[in-house]
């Protein structure tokens, strides 16, 4: 059995300020439950239907079908909630990477590009996204259902962008409408890479600080597409980083 | 003003069966809505508040934000809503192609990847979509939304796509786990690039079709995402293509 109030306090995870507060998340289906569980994140209670073959033992709150439906943020929930601690980490003591491939989020607004940006990452062997602090949250639990249980893999930290990007000394690499065409640019092991905001894309703030503009070329004449969705544009740029490895 | 059953009507083209027997479509916002236009896609007609510059004369109704608000799709409507007219398009006489670049999507299923692989598609310049008879429905709200107007440059037809590909001459290329990697392969400038289901990849009648295996590499030691999204995955085989011309 869950209580009226126990529903009420998930559902109330859908926000920032209530995850926050908590110091809690939601995930969803099992494989997001058990890639959480396999990286150590800590979960408060894993509610879980019977035919949850999930081997999870501690915390396990055995609930019916319609009981999921009720706490779940998903139209068609899938045996598994769980209810997470978010790692604690303190952004602010974040410093600029010195090696290595990193992402720039520069106000992603969508969740949903989050949570698939994370799992570019993940796919492309990128560790760590630095995300302005008017970026999605990566807690919000579209988010982590889109990252497909990358989110356990790839940390993501909240940093004040431009100031944090006037710090690295590595390649600052952002895909521009006045870049350089990325497959005839060398590209660097070691580096940044900028994507920036839905509508408008890198803000005036983070776009003088970009060292090496990229273009993703169009192959359209006439008529055409006129941008590319953030997420498609970080799997083709991330793509030919790692071919040039 | 909008009768409660002209709102009824437009409600009910969220599903394929009164989509098909009424041959209507909705698209929303200036920007999809003014790309259907210039292509030439018949307006039925065109809900649009005073705020709305589009220049449309013919079958525009002026409506308020609230009644716009009552028809819409979308959780924030955007001016404008347009009801089009399908084009007239018979399916079943399409051959394959013996020149060009082209997609198939052998059952995708969720209508915000279809969309964003229209979009991918038009952004790379290919002009035709094959997908099976089980793949989203294009008209779908959703889809045309996802496209952000590129639906109105690229033609999709739903073919018994392993009978279609069975009689298609052009290489046809589809991204498997046991594919080689696409980076080091020679990739023609005339082929069908097929995408497979969300969940269950491409389909078993399909996958012996197929006369070059591609692999999209991972670059992540250890833990791993399992895959990418099918737009995704569909977005860095479409560069590499193109990166090749």
């Amino acid at each position: 059995m869950i209580s009226k109030n126990e529903i009420k306090q998930i559902k109330l995870l859908e926000q920032k300020k209530h995850r926050k507060q908590n110091g809690l998340f939601v995930a969803e289906g099992p494989k997001v439950v058990s890639d959480l569980l396999l990286a150590g994140i800590k979960p408060s209670v894993i509610y879980a239907t019977a035919e949850c073959k999930l081997p999870v033992k501690t915390n396990r709150h055995e609930v019916t079908a319609n009981e999921l439906q009720r706490i779940s943020f998903l139209q068609h929930p899938q045996q598994v909630i769980g209810i997470f601690q978010i790692p604690e980490q303190n952004d602010t003591t974040v410093q600029p990477p010195v090696s290595g491939l990193h992402l720039a989020l520069d106000d992603v607004q969508d969740p949903g590009n989050l949570g698939t940006i994370i799992r570019i990452a993940d796919w492309f062997g990128i560790d760590t996204i630095y995300c302005s602090l008017n970026t999605a949250d990566v807690w919000n639990p579209k988010v982590i259902q889109a990252t497909m249980g990358s989110v356990a893999h790839v940390k993501v930290y909240y940093v004040d962008l431009p100031l944090f990007l006037k710090n690295c000394s590595l390649p600052i690499y952002g895909t521009l409408l006045d870049g350089n065409n990325i497959y005839e640019q060398k590209l660097e092991a070691n580096g940044i890479i900028i994507m920036g905001n839905e509508g408008n894309g890198i803000s005036k703030e983070v776009r003088p600080l970009i060292t090496n503009k990229l273009l993703i070329p169009n192959y359209r004449k006439g008529n055409t597409a006129e941008s590319l969705n953030v997420a498609i544009a970080t799997a083709i740029t991330c793509a030919e980083f790692r071919r040039h490895k």
